[in-house]
């Protein structure tokens, strides 16, 4: 019996081309796995396509509330945002899919992963570092950056599959390169490369419209929170995955969650891209817009860096790592309390606030207001600036009796 | 001969009133000393009208260029934003005050320096902390503090100045509490004091309009930046002074940098803002879009870290500190490089980038492309990869060995 | 009925003069609490004397074990130490003493707590956010700092008590002002406020002895952890308290943990202390040698951060925080595996590692030694530094090219 | 003509066998250049040596004060300790000789450099990293990786080297593998690769004595810092490397500065090693000791921050980047006033602080004494305390009253 290997499978032309090519060089059967994170994509019909292609089976995967329950809510939760823009669509996913293919290579008693991400990119290593956390005894194998790999552009891939019976009505054209998930869509590529161009958004969107093209007239959306996890919009209960459904089609449609960004690669090397989140964008938001309420400031503080730090955690790949246990663990301790309704207006690209209540608020208005109440005294804030000042003013005397000395 | 006070001065109601209240309960002479920052407020006829008041002197002090050059820049380059929000507006100008407060008060031979600020806010903190650092010698008098204050409403002050002889036109109506100088303006108070209410923004807003209100169209921008600091506007070379008047009628006609927060003060409480930063978020944001092209990932992560300390360090009021000058040394560092030019759209609340060059970019496209150049060999990914991610392998199969054992 | 206080009560003379004082100036029951974190003082006699002095109740509350467990064991597993030597020994202990003063406050029914911290230490700040942070509508008296307070020194207290009907036996002579519990105990005072001085080890010690006095010969000690928890010392189990007396007698023995530092207090003064932590001096390195075996490279450099971060939480009296919270979360987060052995030798001062063993140990010989085994692949390294120094790379090709064009 | 290699070379076996592999698989010319850093190894005859071996040419040179003021100094300041322990003795080293290398290979026309650092540790990384940042276009021959080289023992170089005519008494014993500096000297190998080992350390020690085979007596040393730079010792001013060299000679007769580690190396492996650092843990002691007068709360806590940071920078190879930079300038900008005089008893492993003095001491002792001067007022506490705990306070409150509700 020849031995296996699983697939992370799409159904586009690379990872079809893959299969053949699979067998040709290592002799496995192989496994074809869709794991589907919200593309979007047509799954009917893909049964018999990755047969037809050579597969000796496919699964298809439907991961959308684990990946949105257990990896977006996290990142959500720590407001954890890649070099101050990029909202982690990719990143969070690529864990989520290199479980799954572990948890049907296990079952299927398989010897090798194979993916088709590209050798500069940061997917491969995402991928590959989820595999050698959850299996360090299963072989990896990176199709585009083998050695055995030798086609170069989607003609050769056309040609190579028609060479091995495949005959599918793949396109040659190249269009941006693109990453869906329920969360997000990433485009790079074409005159994105240089990034003295203007993206041609009408070309390039997906998810939405630019805020341009959105609705002249704005509209107001409420949304709820428990303990940090998203609750309902507009009054309407509704799991998360729901939730980012309903806020893509408002976002998407008020032009909310466009980022255009030259980012730093795991690699050691800057891309560009633009990404469409605009569901995610009003989650963030929203979710940010409670927590003012809630946190102290210290906590809120200490939360910013270990939001950053989880969020080069995630775009790093390093999900199935202690240190990403620590942190999140951190975050949810935070959440207790982040309990509340908040209340925004969308509008041509803008999230205006538009009011906020929690039963845990911290704003006292009595204290907040000018009028004095029993809570805070004026005079506390003398004692309080003297002793915060103390080493300022004990250093300025010192420095004024050495130079007194001086002279 | 009596003992000078240098009295922070407006020409408003609140520190009028103060002029008598020091000479009633103190014997001072009262220098007072309107510096401006950017106001925008009438200072003709300022001079007598203190004078008429009591005042044995007025100083009008323009700190403008001042204040941009070596308040505002440093913190533009290192993106200091407080909770995610505030772009420190009148936290940056308390130091510059304070600091021109302190020299006037040597050249006067004071020996006190008094404010009006309340007790319940950051700016005592801010006003004291600076004189403290620069003149430890000085007497502080925070007159809303002082226990011989007895005036609590704008009524109460306005009696009391006619029965000092002072009969000014003050209106005794309240609007909102507000702050400006030339980076941005504050505004508290009324329906702000409820954070389940929506601003009146209509009514509220000073420097521009709402996103709803902004043209129809688009306006592009180019601004250029040498080493960190903003040089041009649309191919005009300016001072930074007049780089942040053009953004802010830009940003003010479009929508730009309106922003409605719940922050911590540092005195523990929380208070509701709406702060109007037009220009400033323009600059901001611009300065970001260059350094995406220039700084490695290394650097750009820890200057997160030290952008985010700079800002909690001047919202405290510690601009003259050790602290503050050593990691306004590390952002200095970092900026030698960040020249180049940007683009972007203003339109309805959005700054939405068209473009960016730097002779000093990292970016290479001959990397970033999907087709491989002599610069990244598609091998040293796998190297990386089983290095990047060897302790997470280790791990695991030290997890397979000891649950094997424990079978 | 008269109104209850409760007093945080030690049997010495400060504690015991604020017995009459309260009762004169407050008409207060006084209930008087003697919390036992360690201190090794005589406890036999304590109520006859309590009463005698007026208090209406005196509770004896041993806490040592939830000290140790709850308190200490977090700040091991952090290796949170302030300032790079201080290992917060009354820093820790104030919350446990704040909890159970609020806790008999309830039972009491109480409607007050008064300590007799001075005014310009940390301790008060630890007893006083505890106590806002549990029982925010108790009253705090700080009688050292009440304007009723007038007593300035050992012979005017002694005069007050006598004066109120108490004659005990107290002594007039000031020694070293000291803090004890079963973790530590510091010195403040005497020839130590000149830090320029030398301290005077012979008279101050009291919890082991010098290095130059301890013996000659090295002894070998053997310590288990699981999770991060100390369990047994030279193979004998134990409850953590119990690990901390055996290891007190040790360290104590051949003089470890002996700490002379200029500490910055969190009232913004600095202060000079002898800390004497025979057996968590012990402790933390034994912890930390442990986890050198299991924390990867990551976790490490973060815990790092977090337990420089609780040490200052801790410090400043921020115990019964969410930051803290979250903080603790982290860290336990980290110690799961911290499971295995460790021996050193303790000798004059040192604790000198001698081996350790780990079942989740990282430490992998095959990969670590010279020769090649089959999980690393030389060339890898290849691939990794052609990454890792990519961005140093094309940064410096740049650098070269702008220097061309220069020409 | 032939191309030219710079080869790194230190005279022993490895890098003697490097010259004639070079030869035969490059066709280069080989340059041969021993930098000198402090090993203290005979360089007398080392050119004869070389050429006899092969080498066009040799070049010795002496960069030990640019190692001791440009790389020692900065890392003393920060007081840059990897993984707590690590006194990156080998790490600050390699930079300078990359450098050195580099400029060599301009002036020499040299169109590669070729180093003999093993596949698996971390200075292969430090080399690369630092020729990389410095001569992005030279090449770089890792020996040892190199699928060219077949050697892999001590035995086969020796017999190479006498197939290529060499003829040198080296031995083919393994000792320990050792790197030495100035600075220290670090030993890995044999019992070392067993954790669970004790070292032997009369077998190892180079650079000192251990504690117990210390003197019986302690020795008194004062030392000086301007501006965070070493300048005497014991009254004696002298250049930083002369320092170092008498603090090598106190340290190693009082048994200072012995660390046996498991570290975590970059390319993500544990590895044992013992270092001894006996005058450069006095020197970071010291200057300790001295930071702890003249620094502010803020600043001490920051720089702990940028003093870990810089550790992981040098530790990582990145010494030439903008990171490392920026983060000596925070460092710098920190020493300004780190002037003082520091005494301190060696004995037997133990640094006992024995007084310490500053014209810059913010220790105030009029404060920080019992009794009560001018500069602080116990009032102010109570004003500090209620601010410091307000947010505590408030939710406290907040959380009393929900659950009065939900009753």
């Amino acid at each position: 019996m020849k031995e296996k290997v699983i697939l992370a499978y799409s159904g586009g032309l690379d990872t079809t081309a893959i299969i053949p090519w699979l067998k040709e060089n290592f002799d496995y059967d192989v496994v074809c796995c869709c794991i589907d994170c919200g593309q979007g994509e047509e799954l009917d019909g893909l049964e018999e396509r990755a047969i037809s292609c050579g597969a000796a089976k496919l699964y298809i995967e439907d991961v959308i509330d684990e990946f949105c329950d257990e990896y977006v809510v996290p990142c959500v939760q720590a407001n954890a945002i890649y070099e101050n823009k990029y909202l982690l669509g990719t990143s969070m996913a690529r864990p989520v899919i290199a479980k799954r293919l572990v948890e049907i290579a296990r079952k299927e008693g398989a010897t090798a992963i194979c993916h088709g991400a590209t050798g500069k990119g940061n997917d491969q290593i995402r991928f590959e570092l989820g595999i050698k956390a959850l299996a360090p005894d299963l072989k990896i194998i990176a199709a585009w950056r083998n050695d055995a790999w030798t086609m170069n552009s989607r003609e050769e891939e056309i040609e190579y599959c028609k060479a091995h019976g495949i005959d599918l009505p793949f396109s040659a054209d190249t269009s941006y390169s693109r990453d869906r998930n329920l969360w997000h869509i990433s485009h790079e590529g074409l005159e994105l490369e240089d990034p003295a161009c203007e993206p041609d958004f009408d070309h390039l969107l997906v998810l939405g419209t630019t805020p341009e093209k959105a609705p002249e007239e704005g509209e107001y959306v409420t949304m709820t929170f428990e303990a940090g996890v998203p609750k309902s919009v507009n009054g309407k209960e509704m799991k998360v995955s729901d939730i980012i459904r309903t806020l893509n089609e408002l976002g998407g449609k008020h032009g909310i969650g466009i980022v255009d960004i030259v980012e730093n690669r795991v690699v050691g090397m800057k891309s560009r891209g633009v990404y469409e989140t605009p569901g995610g964008t009003i989650l963030m938001e929203a979710h940010q817009q409670l927590e003012e309420l809630i946190l102290d400031r210290d906590t809120y503080t200490m939360k910013k860096v270990m939001g950053n730090k989880l969020a080069d955690i995630v775009y790093e790949g390093k999900w199935f790592t202690p240190l990403r246990e620590a942190t999140q663990a951190f975050i949810e301790s935070t959440q207790k309390y982040v309990t509340g309704e908040v209340k925004f207006k969308l509008y041509k690209g803008n999230i205006i606030k538009a009011g906020e209540t929690s039963p845990y608020t911290l704003y006292n208005e009595s204290i907040a207001s000018f009028t004095t109440g029993d809570l805070y005294d004026h005079h506390d804030a003398e004692g309080f600036i003297n002793l915060f000042g103390l080493s300022s003013k004990v250093r300025a005397m010192k420095m004024q009796e050495v130079e007194k000395k001086q002279k």
